[in-house]
C-alpha cells in the first residue's frame, strides 16, 4: 500500500481518492478551501460534490498544499484547468524529488493551444517530474463512488508509469487499460466536451435522439481528423477516450457540458448558462481552443466551427444546427474522410 | 414525381411512406391485413404503430400485393426479416419488369448467414432486379414522422441506384447520403441489434453510463473487426450506419432491442421477455447469426459471445456483463485490433 496525494477536492477527484482509499492507499486530498478539508476530516463527507457519500478512513483532507505535496510520491492533479498553472506554480516552492504525475483534466488551453500534460511540463521543472500519465475515460463520477463498473485508460509514453498507475487504482469496479498516445488520450477527451455543448443545443432544440446520433458520429469524425494530424493514433479516439468518453458526455444527464448546451438550444444565453450552472463548463474554452487548432492544421471541423460562432459570435443556435445537417456533403464517405 | 410501392406497414415503412407523400410521390403501402389498410385509407392512421399521426393525402394503402407491385418500378421492402422470403415469393409470381428494390430491414439469417440484399437476391429472379440499395442509419420511426432532422444512408454498389433513391427520399429534415459499401451498411444495421440488447442489459442491471459506453465501444470494436475480414469498409462502422445507428439504438428510449435487453437484465427470462414485447425482437436472431459468423470467420467478439450464451445457455445477465468488464485485455489498443 502506498501514499498518494490527490489535489482537488471536486466531484472527480474525490471519488478518485475513494477509489485510492478503498485500495488500501493512505490517500492525502488537498483542497484550497478549509472548510472543505474539515467537513472531509470531520464529517467526512464531501457533501457539495458528492452528496450523501460516506468518505473511506483511509481518505483525508488537509488545505494545507506543503503537507500535500510532501505526502507522497505520487501526485494527482485534479484541479480545474484553469488552475493548474497556478496551483504548480505554489508547489514548485515545496517539491524537492522526482513525483509521478497523474492528471485527470480535460481541457486544452486557448491561445497557447496546450495539452495539460504540456502545461505540466511547461509549469514545473524537469528534475521533479518524473513521469506524467493522463488518466481518462468514460467516466462520471457519480457512478464510481456507487461502484458502478467503469473502464478508463492510463496513457503515457512510459508504458511502466501507466502500468504503476493501473495497479493503483485497478480494482473489481474500476477497471484501468493503458496506452500509450498520450496526444490521442488528452485530444479526446478535451475535445468531446465540444460536441457535448453541440449536443446539448440539438436537444435543447428537441431535435431527437437520431439528430444527436448524427452530430456524434461527425464530431468523432472530426476529433479524429484533427487528431490524428497532430500525431495520435486513430485507434484512439475509437476507443474508451474517444468514442466512450463522447457517448457518454453526450447522453448522460451527469454530463454539465450537455447541460449547458442544452440550456443555449433552450434560447438563453452564454453569461445566463455559465452563471445558472455555477460551475466551470470546460467545453466553452476548449471550443475557442478548438477552433484555433482547427484554423492552425487546416482541418475542417464544422461542428467546432459552428459552436464557436454561436459561443462567441452571437449565432442562433437553430440556424447553426440547421447547416450542419444541411450542408454535410452528399457521399457519406468524403464527409468522413 | 413518381410512383413509389411500400411493402410493409409497420413503423418504420409507414414513416418512410410518409417522407415519400410528403414529398409529392404517389405512395402505396401494402399491408397483408385488410383492417389496416382500411384504417390507413378512411381513418387515415395506423394507430398501432404510429399513433396521433395524421396520414398525408397522397399516402394510400392497399391489402392486395399484385396491385401494390404494378403500382410502380421502385419497391420499398419494410417488412420483418423472417418474412422477407415469403413476401418475394408471392411477389414474384406478379413482376413482369425490372425493379429498383430499397431495403429498409435490419437483420442477418441464421444459419444460412446471408445478409438481407442477398435474401432478395435469392428469393427474387434476376431479371426483375434493377438493383438493390439498403436504406440504414440513425432513424426512429417516431422521431421522422415530427420531422425531426434526421440523417440516413442509402447504400448500393451501383452509385447511381442510391442517387436514385437519396432524391426519392431527401428533404428538408430527412437527409440521405450515399454509400457504395453495402456489405458495411448492411453488418452495421444488424450487429448494432446484438449489442443494444447488451447494452439494455447493463442497464436492467443498473449499471449506468460509465459501463454502457464501455460496451458500446467495445461493441463497436467487434463489428468493425468482423466486418472488415467481411470486406466492409472501415470507414462505414465509423459513421452513420455503423457508430450512429449503433449510439441511437443503445442511448435512445425508442429501442426495442433495447427495451428487450433491459427486461432480461431486470431478470425475466427470454421467453417472458419476447411475450410482454409483442413485436420482433431482430437482436434475438441476429445474435445467433452474429455468434455464428464471429465462428466462421473466426473474429473473437466477446461481446456476442456472452449474450448469446445469455440468450441461448441460460448463462445469468449479470454474469455475463461482469465478465466481459473484468476479462478485457490490460491494453486499450490490443484490444481492440
Amino acid at each position: 500500500m502506498e501514499n498518494v496525494t490527490v489535489l482537488g477536492a471536486g466531484s472527480w477527484g474525490t471519488a478518485l481518492a475513494i477509489v485510492l482509499a478503498e485500495n488500501g492507499h493512505n490517500t492525502l486530498v488537498w483542497t484550497h478551501r478549509e472548510d472543505q478539508a474539515e467537513e472531509i476530516n470531520e464529517q467526512r463527507t464531501n457533501n457539495r460534490y458528492l452528496p450523501d457519500i460516506k468518505l473511506p478512513n483511509l481518505l483525508v483532507a488537509t488545505s494545507n498544499l506543503e503537507e500535500a505535496v510532501h505526502h507522497s510520491k505520487t501526485i494527482v492533479v485534479a484541479v480545474p484547468t484553469k488552475a493548474i498553472r497556478e496551483v504548480c506554480e505554489k508547489m514548485m516552492s515545496f517539491l524537492d524529488k522526482k513525483i509521478l504525475f497523474v492528471h485527470v483534466s480535460k481541457g486544452i488551453e486557448p491561445d497557447s493551444l496546450l495539452r495539460i500534460s504540456e502545461i505540466l511540463e511547461q509549469s514545473l521543472s524537469p528534475d521533479v517530474i518524473e513521469d506524467i500519465v493522463v488518466l481518462s475515460g468514460p467516466s462520471h463520477a457519480e457512478e464510481v463512488v456507487q461502484g458502478h463498473p467503469t473502464t478508463i485508460t492510463a496513457a503515457c509514453e512510459n508504458l511502466k508509469a501507466a502500468e504503476k498507475v493501473q495497479d493503483l487504482f485497478m480494482n473489481g469496479y474500476f477497471r484501468v487499460y493503458t496506452n500509450n498516445d498520450v496526444v490521442g488520450v488528452e485530444l479526446g477527451g478535451a475535445l468531446k466536451n465540444v460536441i457535448a455543448l453541440a449536443a446539448g443545443i440539438s436537444d435543447g432544440l428537441n431535435y431527437g435522439d437520431n439528430a444527436k446520433a448524427a452530430l456524434i458520429t461527425r464530431g468523432l469524425a472530426e476529433i479524429s481528423r484533427l487528431g490524428v494530424k497532430m500525431g495520435g493514433n486513430p485507434f484512439t479516439f475509437s476507443g474508451l477516450t474517444g468514442m466512450g468518453d463522447l457517448i457518454v458526455t453526450c447522453t448522460s444527464v451527469h454530463s454539465r457540458n450537455w447541460r449547458a448546451g442544452n440550456m443555449l438550444g433552450k434560447g438563453l444565453k452564454l453569461d445566463e448558462v455559465l452563471e445558472q450552472m455555477g460551475m466551470v463548463v470546460e467545453g466553452v474554452r476548449t471550443t475557442k481552443a478548438a477552433y484555433q487548432l482547427s484554423e492552425k492544421y487546416d482541418v475542417p471541423m464544422p461542428i467546432t466551427t459552428e459552436l464557436y460562432n454561436v459561443l462567441f459570435n452571437h449565432k442562433e443556435p437553430k440556424v447553426a444546427v440547421d447547416e450542419l445537417m444541411i450542408r454535410m456533403k452528399k457521399r457519406e464517405i468524403d464527409n468522413l474522410l
